[in-house]
C-alpha cells in the first residue's frame, strides 16, 4: 500500500491507510497505549485500546517499543475531535517496527536549552531532528527552489562550474590548496570568474547554486570555511540599479512563496511573521546612511571607518529601513572602489556601481556592475597587483562581452536571517569551520 | 526600453523595439548592410539601406564593426517574408557598440572541425560560442530543473552537504587531499552519507545537485576529476524497486518537459529526437542479459568476467532495450554483492538489493536500496576493511533509521548521452581531468 504523508491523513478519514515515521512518544497507560508518530510533514495519534482481543500483539510490539525507532502502520483513520493533535487518530490493524533506537540518545534534541552548541553538532543526525530544524531546511529547499524558479522564469540558465582551479586566483590568502596528482590546485572560493566566462560565451543570463571555499581563519556567527552561495550573473543591464532589481524582485516572488507554503508553520515554530518585501528595495548612499545614523540615531564613527558598513552601522540599517522606508531590506551604495574586487565597474568619476543588500541589519549580498572592457580590466588588474593568475580571466573580455553585472547570497546565511537563528553553525545542514571536520 | 529576447520578437511586428546580442555576421553589400544579430534565444537579421540620409551614422558604425562584438539596437521590426531568418527584419535607428572583439578568434568555433580538442578546451570560453554548445546548456539546465520539479512535487527537500570531509572514508584511494589549516582534509567523493543522514534525521526524502570529486587518472570519455552530481535518497521504501520506479519516473517527466521545451531546437541542431520513456523501465537480471547477449547477438564472455557489465556488454545492452523491451533503458539487477559498497543491502540469500542504469548503452546510475539495521551495516563494513574512518557513519543508525534508498546521475553523463556529445570534455562547461585545471 502507497505510503501516505501525515499531512495528506486529512483527506482520509474511515479509509485504511498506511503511514511511517518516527516514534515521538509513547504513553502506555492501563487500558490504552497512545503512540504519537511523525514524518517529515506532521504527526498523529495512534490509539491501541489494550482490552480487545485482536489487539494482542500490537500490544506487545508497543510494550517492547523505544521512542526514536521507525514503524509501519496500517489502520483505519478516524475523526476524533476530543484528540488534541489535529483531530484525528489512527486504529491501528498492523504495526511494523522498521527501525529499532537501540540506546538512549546522546542529548535530548527537543529541549537543546541545556546543551553545548558542539555536543549538538557532534552529533548533528540527532540535533536535526527537532521541529524546528526539519522546518528550517524544508524553508531553504523552498526558498532556493523559488528563487531559481523566478530565474528560470526570466530566461536564466543554471550552470555547473569547477570548483578545482589551477591559480588562487582572487586573492591568494584565503584559497584552499589541494594535492592534485604531481601537482597543487585550489579550491574555487566564489564561481565569479566562470559565470562571467559565461556572458562571455553568449549565455546571457546564468546562475549557479554551489559550495563556495575560503580559508578564513575565524570563528564568527556569520562564518565557515564552506558555504553554498547562489549566484546569479546577467547581460546587456544598463546600469547596476538593473541588478538591484532584479535581486529583489528574485527575492519577492522567493518570500512571498516562503509565506504561502511555509508561512502558517514558521508562525507556530519560530513564532516569525515573513513579510514579503515591496519592489523595488530602497536605496541609499554609504556617506547619506552615515549621516541619517548620526542624525537620528546618533551614532557616530570616525570619518577614517566610513569607508565601510561597520558591524553595528549595518545592525542599524534594519531600524533606518524600517523606520524611513517601512522595509527590511536596505540596497547600500556608494562604496569607495579602493575597496572593492578589481572586476567591479566604476563610473567615470570613479563611483564603484555595486552595492550591498543588508536584510534585518546583516550584509546578505555583494552585488555589481562587473568591468567588461579589456583594457579598463588589464588596468584595475594590474592596480591590485594581480598578474599572471587573472590572465586567463582577463582573456575572456577580449572577442566581445556584453555589459553585466551580478551578485550572490549566501543561502545559509539567508536562511539564518530568515528564521532568525543566530549563528550558520546551525543553518547549515553539517558546519564547516576551521576547527570542524566531522561528522 | 527594456531588452527583448529575440525568440519573443514574433509579437513584435511594427513596433519599436530594443535588443542586444552579439554580431553574428555581416555583410557589407554596395547598397545595403545586413547584420545577422544573436542572443542565447535566436537570430535576426537588422537591415540598413545606405543610401539613406538618415542611416550615415550607422553605416559609418557597421562600417567599423567586427563580428563576434556586441551591439544594442533600437528599431523597427518588420515582417519581412523574402527574409529567410525567421521571417523578419529589424530597420534599426540607433546601434550601439557595446563591446567589441579586439582580435581575431583564436578558432573558428563554427567548425571545429578541424580543431585540436584541446584547442577548444584551452578557449573554452570561445568554444561556447556555438548555437550547439549554448543549446546543450540550455538544455542541461532544463533537464535538471525538471528532475527537481518531480522531487519538490512529491515531497523532497533539497539539501547542501559538506564537501569537505574528516577522513577518506569510502575508499582511501581516490580521494583529494586538501591542506586545512594545520592538518588535512579530503573531498567528498559523494554525499552518500550525508544523505542518508538527512534520513537518519528525518527528513524522510532528501536529493542534492552539487559538484563530487575523484583522484581518478584516468582519461576516458566518461571520466572527470570533478562532475556534478544528482543525488537522490528517500525513506519508507518497500524495496529497491520503489527506488528504480520512483528514477524512472522522474526521467520520464523531465525528458517530456525536454521535448517539449528543446525538441524542436534539439532536432535542428543535432539532429536527434528526444523519445520520452513509458514507465516503469524493464529490468534485467544480469546473468540473463549475458545468456540473452549469447544467445541472440553472439556475443561470448568468460565467465570470470560476468560479475559485472564489460563495456561492450553495456553497449549491446541498448540494442537488447530496444529490440526486447522497446526501450532506450534497461535497468540491470543481481549484481554480485561482493562488487559494490558495504551499505548497499544483501537479502537474507546475499543478493544485492541494488541495481545500474543503462541508456543508450552507457551506465548512467547506480542505485540501491541501502543498509539501515546498525548490526548488518558494521558488519559489512568490516569485511570490507573499513574501521575508524566509518564509524561516524555508521553511528546514524543507532538511534532508529528507516528502510531507506536512492541513487546518484552524474549530470554532465547525462547530456553527453542526450545530445550524443562525444565526451564530457565537451559536456561539462569546464572539464576537470588529471591533467587540465584550465581555464
Amino acid at each position: 500500500m502507497k505510503r501516505l504523508f501525515l499531512n495528506e491523513l486529512k483527506d482520509h478519514f474511515n479509509e485504511e491507510v498506511t503511514i511511517s515515521g518516527f516514534v515521538d512518544s509513547i504513553r502506555n497507560l492501563q487500558w490504552v497505549q497512545f503512540i504519537v508518530l511523525k514524518d517529515e510533514t506532521g504527526k498523529v495519534q495512534i490509539t491501541v485500546e489494550k482490552s480487545l482481543e485482536e489487539n494482542k500483539e500490537l500490544v506487545n510490539i508497543i510494550d517492547n517499543l523505544s521512542v526514536e525507532s521507525t514503524i509501519k502502520v496500517t489502520g483505519k483513520l478516524l475523526s476524533s475531535p476530543k484528540v488534541k493533535l489535529n483531530g484525528m487518530e489512527l486504529i491501528p490493524k498492523t504495526i511494523e517496527v522498521t527501525s529499532k533506537n537501540l540506546s538512549e540518545l546522546p542529548f535530548n534534541y527537543k529541549d537543546t536549552s541545556t546543551v553545548n552548541l558542539d555536543t549538538r553538532l557532534d552529533n548533528r543526525y540527532i540535533d536535526l531532528r527537532s521541529d524546528k530544524n526539519i522546518l528550517l531546511f524544508q524553508v531553504q529547499s523552498c526558498i532556493v527552489r523559488y528563487m531559481r524558479e523566478y530565474l528560470y522564469n526570466n530566461h536564466f540558465t543554471e550552470i555547473h562550474t569547477p570548483k578545482f582551479i589551477g591559480a588562487a586566483s582572487e586573492s591568494g590568502s584565503e584559497v584552499f590548496e589541494v594535492k592534485y596528482f604531481d601537482h597543487k590546485a585550489y579550491l574555487a572560493q566564489s564561481p565569479q570568474f566562470y559565470k562571467q566566462m559565461a556572458l562571455a560565451s553568449g549565455f546571457g543570463r546564468v546562475f549557479e547554486v554551489a559550495p563556495c571555499f575560503r580559508a578564513e581563519n575565524s570563528n564568527t556567527s556569520r562564518h565557515a570555511t564552506e558555504f553554498t552561495s547562489f549566484d546569479v550573473e546577467f547581460a546587456y543591464i544598463n546600469d547596476f540599479n538593473d541588478v538591484m532589481d532584479l535581486e529583489a524582485e528574485m527575492l519577492s516572488y522567493a518570500l512571498q512563496k516562503v509565506k504561502e507554503e511555509y508561512g502558517a508553520k514558521i508562525k507556530e515554530l519560530f513564532n516569525l511573521d515573513i513579510v514579503v518585501p515591496k519592489t523595488p528595495f530602497p536605496k541609499m548612499r554609504l556617506a547619506d546612511i552615515y549621516d541619517v545614523l548620526e542624525k537620528e540615531y546618533n551614532y557616530k564613527v570616525p570619518d577614517s571607518e566610513k569607508n565601510d558598513l561597520t558591524t553595528e552601522a549595518e545592525k542599524l540599517c534594519y531600524k533606518l529601513a524600517q523606520d524611513k522606508f517601512s522595509s527590511e531590506f536596505l540596497f547600500v551604495i556608494d562604496f569607495p572602489a579602493e575597496k572593492r574586487a578589481f572586476y567591479h565597474m566604476r563610473d567615470e568619476n570613479g563611483i564603484l556601481q555595486g552595492y550591498d543588500l543588508i536584510w534585518r541589519g546583516v550584509e546578505i549580498t555583494t552585488g555589481a556592475q562587473r568591468e567588461h572592457r579589456y583594457d579598463y580590466l588589464v588596468k584595475t588588474a594590474k592596480e591590485k597587483g594581480l598578474g599572471a593568475d587573472v590572465a586567463f580571466y582577463l582573456d575572456f573580455f577580449k572577442h566581445g562581452c556584453p555589459p553585466h553585472g551580478g551578485f550572490a547570497i549566501g543561502i545559509d546565511r539567508l536562511t539564518m536571517l530568515l528564521l532568525g537563528i543566530p549563528s550558520v553553525k546551525e543553518s547549515q545542514f553539517l558546519f564547516r569551520g576551521p576547527s570542524r571536520l566531522y561528522p
